[in-house]
């Protein structure tokens, strides 16, 4: 299913606007997110408008996970992080609240870490409490376009 | 860095007894896992023992994630789950505890979602608080050889 004429990027139900794309390869397209957990944290989807992982082709699923392993290397350096976090969810009852198969991606660094740590404050490296659907406030199309351009110049 | 003789799998620092392997294909292999947060969390991961994603080339992306994906689409109905969740935790900070890099596959249920709410007991969509990281305890090696034994007829 292609988006409606006027516009490029479908994610769902919802039109993209361009200058929220930072990203677009053969099958796939990466947008800066609405309500990022940390910074960084970005979006890659299939351009095609499928709702579940198993409906991509196999030239679909290489293009998208090539294109994140990519994304993934130049925000961990760009945000100077030391880690990252590669998720789909995949089903409403995995968390998807968007109907359109997407990666999460989000550079981690040691204190997001720490912080995301149980209410002794201990530090445990097994704890991995990080929540993609905490509460977060919409930005702005300013905002988000800005953060665009910053990731476009890292691709050209 | 191939595993050392004696052992076909590695997992990091780990020698991986074959059978909790259910799957190989040319540059993958998936097994289950010592101790699963629910049925059917299972582990696939690049036979190359490499730390990071990035380290992976592009035939060895693509063979773990269509492999990823083949194994989703089993395991959610065999354990008549409705959705999946697929992660990376792709360096230290991220909660990788196995410097190797694996995709936790998780067919994940709505009875699962919900408990995984938070306190209040509201369903809430937006609610993502699965955690790979709880304590657990490990399993033996008979209940993992029966699993992967099971899971193993479903590719055959």
């Amino acid at each position: 299913m292609d988006p409606p004429a006027g516009s490029k990027y479908r994610f769902g139900p919802h039109e993209i606007d361009d200058r929220q794309v930072f990203l677009s390869t053969p099958h796939s397209f990466a947008i800066v997110n609405l309500r990022p957990t940390c910074p960084g944290h970005v979006l890659v989807c299939p351009k095609r408008h499928v709702k579940r992982f198993a409906n991509l082709s196999l030239d679909e699923t290489c293009d998208l996970w090539i294109t994140a392993k990519d994304i993934g290397v130049r925000l961990e350096q760009y945000h100077r992080a030391s880690s990252l976090t590669f998720t789909i969810q995949d089903g409403p009852h995995s968390g998807q609240t968007v109907p359109h198969v997407h990666i999460h991606i989000v550079p981690r660094r040691k204190v997001d870490f720490e912080n995301n740590n149980d209410n002794t404050g201990a530090i445990n490296a097994k704890k991995e409490t990080f929540d993609l659907d905490i509460e977060r406030k919409d930005r702005t199309m300013e905002e988000m376009a800005q953060e665009a351009n910053e990731y476009r110049a890292l691709f050209s």
